[in-house]
């Protein structure tokens, strides 16, 4: 397991170009940013254009970095309940990572014009994935009302 | 940047507990594994057993480390176009990291037991958030026939 754990390093696959200078807490839905990839995996984006949608990976790397609280009021909001920061969306994690569902309007070359990403300018971007209705979604939830009541 | 990307480490919040000893290419709908999360982060993951699903992170630490092909056939078949990497789902990323939204069963301490964990035992798991609707799916999408076709 100890060589595992020292593989897992990241390397930024391209940035976030974008207006949003501070973190929005989710209002972000029709924003339009740029995903800017590096150069040399242009070609690992061939394809994608196909997909309306797409899962952005991304660091938060504006958020509280060493040891986080385990226990948080969702969005800072002291009338919603004490959960455990995995039951939130918290950036505020051990492993500081976003995922964002977005629309993908246009690729041109390594660029990437996508509407709803909830990430500022200048966040490292991690990982681009296609988005596949029922792998990704599913049509039958649950969700608490903290959820639902935004 | 460089402060930035020397700080995108991972550390593994638990562990998958499976009985799946290979990776399946998405077959693995209905299997049940649990989560083993590192005893320390119990408190983290109360209020996640409000919501039916949850989206897993894991480090898919079976995967090809090093260079990657930025061009592929999706899960290996000829038949299929060659496309970038980023357009398909391969392990095989510059950052190792899988994405599943499965069903929580149940929660017992620091132990998920979840159904269609798409990761093999022992596989290091790096977050896990609450599915939220709306934000984590996208109702009218587009998407390549070769995903649909499978």
């Amino acid at each position: 397991m100890a060589s595992e754990l020292l593989s897992m390093t990241l390397k930024a696959i391209g940035i976030v170009r974008s207006e949003i200078k501070q973190p929005t807490k989710r209002d972000g839905e029709k924003v339009i940013s740029d995903i800017v990839v590096n150069d040399d995996l242009t070609e690992a984006l061939d394809g994608l254009e196909e997909s309306s949608h797409i899962v952005v990976l991304y660091w938060m790397h504006q958020a509280v970095s060493g040891e986080v609280p385990l226990k948080i009021h969702p969005r800072g909001k002291q009338g919603l309940p004490l959960l455990g920061l995995f039951a939130t969306r918290t950036p505020n994690r051990p492993n500081r990572i976003g995922i964002a569902t977005v629309r993908l309007l246009e690729r041109q070359g390594n660029i990437l014009r996508v509407e709803g990403l909830d990430a500022i300018g200048g966040t490292p971007v991690i990982d681009i994935k296609p988005y596949i209705p029922g792998y990704d979604s599913v049509a039958d939830t649950k969700v608490p009302p903290w959820i639902t009541n935004r």
